[in-house]
């Protein structure tokens, strides 16, 4: 999330000001700000101080400016999923290291997150981007259920409830957090993960 | 936020269809759906199958309608907190008092609650919620601390980040939660409190 401009003047198609990185970074921001629907070309245009036509460019369509922001955040958190797997290691360490990297993610690629997590399905693009999520909510669920069986984890817990309240509390870090400068929040994560496997109370001998 | 539908002549000013709950109960739906800055008063003339001039009759503009319904879930959520005030009594079982409370306002009263967490702070009416909101959850690092000092809540979690995560966990149930009749969700709210203080991993002696 925190590749840097492209200055190949191939890219920026003589047009000064924006890169397509550049005017990816302002779309995202501004559709966080006023929500996706409620952006029109013609605001995104007025926010990034050039003509619609400079921003068809380098884009096709409001959506595809969707589409790329959607799939980077997505891409991402899909790879810490797959990462994470480690053949012969229990599931909870597994689960351990999704949601520390997850958190990672977040803070790391703050705007990029937030607009994939406020999206309500409201096209096909939105649902299939939901639908990603959900596929990795269901394995965080997996790891959850398998964890439970090796009895590292309660059972007195529903795996699918867990993994939704887990990944919600999570998720929920994009609604107060101030970014440091794109890096991944290490401390952080560290307190996201013990506070979802250890609880706030104190653990009493 | 499951008071009956109002059926007096005087608040329905003869119009059928809808009386203000009615309608409230169509509009916050629609807010949640679309987004409320992307809903225009045309849109819910069309959701509602009456003329703009029949909303008009109910409420004076479409802030007032997010008003009102703003208030009736922070009131709500107020009242937890306050309610949960025991003299005497530890501040951690205050806290879970809170948490488990909260949830049941938020199964019971989903619809208010979902349209009061995706406000973005777009209007001074938006800004005001977002503080009533604030103080809530200072009220809960309040208590988070205090227990902390009394040895019941582990301290190397910060008050505030602990707050914020705890109840970014409580709030993410508006984005999967299905509800039941406008019911409180009693096992639900137990497993989150339960999550939330004493985490998923197995308590081992």
């Amino acid at each position: 999330m925190t590749s840097p401009p492209t200055s190949s003047g191939a890219s920026r198609r003589g047009r000064p000001g924006y890169d397509r990185e550049g005017l990816l970074t302002v779309c995202v921001e501004t559709f966080n700000r006023h929500g996706y629907d409620a952006t029109s070309m013609g605001a995104l245009s007025r926010e990034l101080g050039i003509s619609k036509s400079a921003i068809y460019h380098h884009v096709s369509s409001k959506e595809e400016i969707l589409d790329i922001a959607l799939n980077r955040s997505l891409a991402e958190l899909e790879r810490v999923v797959s990462d994470a797997a480690a053949p012969g290691a229990p599931a909870v360490q597994e689960l351990e290291t999704i949601i520390r990297e997850s958190v990672k993610v977040l803070t790391g690629s703050l705007p990029y997150v937030t607009l994939l997590l406020r999206l309500r399905g409201n096209s096909e693009l939105e649902v299939k981007a939901l639908q990603r999520r959900r596929e990795i909510t269901l394995r965080i669920a997996e790891l959850i259920r398998e964890a439970q069986r090796d009895g590292d984890l309660r059972e007195d817990v529903d795996a699918r409830t867990a993994s939704r309240l887990a990944m919600g509390m999570v998720n929920s870090i994009v609604d107060w957090y101030r970014p440091q400068g794109g890096q991944p929040d290490d401390a952080l994560a560290d307190t996201v993960m013990r506070l979802l496997l250890d609880g706030l109370r104190t653990q009493r001998p």
